[in-house]
């Protein structure tokens, strides 16, 4: 069975190469393009790009991809669809260049995450909102996942909110270094040592998980940089309409279904509750489901806002490359893609 | 001039070796005993203890000390002070059997934290809970220094509190692995990786304060290892009566000056508070003021609880082991040592 | 069809679960008994032992089994092999026990290692050396794996000792703090530095080697734990009779094949020849070919000895739990298992 | 008494900054001229620079000085000496530029290391190269200290050396990221992981020590960057002319003394020799004797070399800045400071 092609967008940076790790082995997309940077356009793949991901490389025939540019007009005939892993700065005219002749681009850049327009989705908590595309004009459209802290606190937030309404909550945040892309954080910074985030992390944390619930309420984060490669750990303490027993989060922590049509990257269970008193641990737990779920634990009753915990997941993994995975997948099951 | 001989408990741990360290140099006191385990009673002091800190040993003399048993009828005559630095179990029994045979117990145990009788003190903050002393009988006493986290958050907290009483704290916390003593934490569960504290720490970052500060207020912690060998870093999100301004609340950490009389470990600054957006770093500012300063950063306004900051401190120099010698030096200072 | 049983020794250790992990999907053997110390035997083994592998738990069930004492008595009827990941203290006694029992035991542990009856197998480099169990009495045998240094050593050297013997080596290590299986190495010893190994692991290093390839050559190792997880790096520097060119070097490594007939656990190709200057790297390599190759990079002219390369192996994987495994896959394959 | 005043170019990097930290303090000079690039000229030092060393900072007036362009010309009247912390490209212009207008250069840049007629200095290991100054034109000159691995191995050898003349020598290296500047390695390429050095760090370990010993012999160095923040180990199998035993070569080690008059910053002992099976280790004995000793560990038989040991120094303290105010010392020290 053939499957549908898939432009990449900024192939060969971390989360690029993450996007073609997925891609290989999809059962309904596969490699269509290799976009990245007019530096790069012309070469092979495996030129253009050093590989810094763990375990077996592509097989050869990847690297022996051309790459092209981030250009529409650059892209074979008869793809359709992009993933955009760029960086802010060059995903705000690429993408809607794309968008413009027709594609359907499904970024992980942060920069069209807050248009009005444009929806922000964790296809098992609001794939509803894949109706706002309907907004947007043309045939093409951008759709956006969220920051990779945001996906597991969105995540972790869903089945709580939907019975408690969040009123508020404080976050902080350890944080892998795979987070700020390659080279990303100095080893200095790092070593020995932990980095309190000096860019605006804090500010996607607190106003992306409001979108994505579409809820408005009061929240702070604190986010800090330590050395974990792959694994984003956040406290939530986190205060609840109704004020929920812990007995009664757990139950619906548990009892969480996603609520998007069967996707093929979409672990079950999407979040895993645990009781141990000393997880989730990044190293340990960010591979959960193949890197999918999302492991939530130590939920105890807080003095201060009602109700705490623990959320981790793979920030390259369920963040980043597999959450614009997944929203690829959730237009394709929704006969959302444009046709090619 | 003669300095003043102090037995040391629990000589051959960690904080037991700062404490030597410490000592060396002191103007007021000097070792006068080691104490530790029946194991190594008998033992020259380089014989029962393997030395673990950083930088130059002590000089040889040290090590050819003789270990004593930890117990009052094992020291020497004429010293009447004990700098504790015994696990809780031990100093359950072992520190009243001093305090009964007429010493000064200065302790880092947690053991008699929280006994009502038994100040919990910062000599900054709270020196004038010394007189809790006199509900001791007899001329022997036990006096402790706060949980290696809960120092830096009571004198972060402290000028705040006097101005715009706590009204409620959540705190998460980055603590280095020193914290642990040694063996102390599996390197299996730190490398690469962040490992939730599953102790009672949480409890003590949330009690202790409230008693230094001699206030009741509601406080909720998560407390999580990283690898850093020292330096225990804290993200504060706190709900202060009168809602001040982070305009006010700078100048009120700027503006504090210790309420003990001249210390000669308490460092000026006490307080140091830092502007830059990714400040403090443990490795980085742990050792400001000899290690015994505290670091500020961050001071924002908190959406959720009012003001929010990152707080900082060595955990053996500012916390335990240093902690207990600045307890010391304030009794001597206030004429309320033992007479020999 | 039916898979053949298995007893663990040391079921609840580091390497005991690694070899729960291989045997749930293993093709032609399956968990037939768990055996642990006194203190475990009795209890279900989710309780007796704290599963801390990476990403998810076997399934419950596993969880739900009894665990026995490390006892032939203990073990159900119908086994007759145990893989041993038991400790070398409990190994001298508990495996030659199986042994008078009838079991074909396949160790990890470096108690009879260097015993001239007993060998010291990497299947693809020595399997000929099975012959030597003939000379062990009765129908039970012990057969041992390497160190799992000794492992990457072996086969890296295989293929250039049988065209040019090596007349001797140099090693340096950069070892993973899982070797040291759990709790293993203090974290304060760790962070933010690297530890000499204080044991016998380069006399090990040494000596094995040798073993495996019917070689005597004189062997010089220096051991350095450092703060990786999995994945023992080595730099190797030796002298090689004829001293090959490094693109003889680089050919023969290449060309190398397994001498074993085909195991499932045998990974194609077995040594990864890596060109890139800054490869192998633990964090990056250690999982290629399942965790069962070997990566050779830096293959370079040595002024001092000839010939220079940096080698690399999982040391859980392809040391310790995965080199027991393939040496009762090739038990197996070769007829030698013992009847039950 | 006055200071001699000293301008330092690349005032603003890491070993830059570490020189102003030393010469704050230092008994014969002080800060004249803090030069930087183009980009820096004409601000404050505190505006052009981001502080990144531990502890304290320089006192305010040191934040509040000018920061100049590299050139001899920018430098106020009155300043003949000049501390060279440039990365490599510039010191090769902007050096003889500076020696050229009558300046004393004491350069840590590698650039002119190997230049025959300018000397590579250890002082305590070979002062009299001063005399090749003789052989640069004028009355400036360029002095330069080895690469950071290079200085502590050219101490350890040096008392070997004299005895037992060095026949070779095999080296591995266990590297702190500090030795890679600011922001140097990549925390992705350190984290949980170690990273073979690409670049020619291992060429100069090699031939560095020769020139300093005067001696030409074969040595193959393989050099890894780890998480360390500051202190490079290595590990040295040598041969040495005589065949030397462990009791012969610890006593030349332990008897070792400076062959330069007295320095301020040169420590007693320079050679600080451990019996302990696990030391040195580089967080622990990086900063004995004020981070300029050496620490020498498990001297020990090598059947393949003759004799082996660890060695390990601070790379930025004893290499890098302290090896080039060693150097201005023991020109001040011998009368070769060009005239102000």
């Amino acid at each position: 069975m053939s499957r549908i092609p898939v432009a990449i967008l900024g192939a060969t940076g971390m989360v690029g190469q993450r996007l073609v790790q997925l891609l290989l082995n999809h059962p309904w997309f596969e490699i269509g393009a290799l976009c990245a940077s007019e530096r790069s356009a012309g070469k092979r793949y495996g030129d253009a790009c050093t590989w810094r991901l763990e375990g077996d490389e592509p097989p050869a025939w990847v690297f022996d991809l051309p790459v092209v540019s981030t250009a529409p007009e650059a892209v074979p005939d008869g793809i359709r669809v992009a993933l955009s892993a760029l960086p802010g700065s060059t995903a705000k005219t690429a993408e809607p260049a794309f968008r413009a002749a027709g594609y359907g681009v499904v970024s992980n850049a942060s920069s069209f995450r807050m248009d009005p327009d444009v929806p922000l989705i964790i296809p098992e908590v609001n794939p509803s909102d894949l109706s706002w595309l309907d907004r947007q004009p043309g045939t093409g459209f951008i759709l956006t996942n969220p920051n990779c802290c945001a996906v597991p606190l969105g995540i972790a937030l869903a089945p709580l909110h939907e019975k408690w309404p969040v009123e508020a909550v404080c976050i902080s945040s350890w944080q892998a270094v795979s987070g700020a892309g390659y080279p990303g954080e100095s080893a200095w910074d790092i070593v020995g040592n932990v980095h309190p985030h000096p860019g605006d992390e804090e500010e996607k944390l607190t106003e992306e998980p409001q979108k994505i619930l579409g809820a408005s309420f009061p929240s702070s984060a604190r986010c800090v940089r330590v050395g974990v490669a792959d694994g984003h750990l956040m406290s939530v303490q986190a205060r609840l309409a109704g004020d929920p027993s812990v007995e009664e989060v757990l139950e619906a922590l548990r009892g969480f279904t996603s609520r998007a049509p069967e996707l093929p990257s979409s672990p079950t269970p999407l979040i895993h509750v645990d009781t141990r008193r000393d997880r989730p641990q990044p190293r340990l737990d960010a591979m959960r489901g193949n890197g999918m779920a999302v492991s939530v634990g130590r939920v105890e009753a807080c003095p201060v806002m009602g109700i705490k915990f623990y959320c981790l997941a793979h920030n390259t993994f369920r963040g980043a490359a597999g959450a614009a995975i997944l929203n690829l997948e959730l237009l394709h099951a929704t006969g959302r893609l444009p046709a090619a």
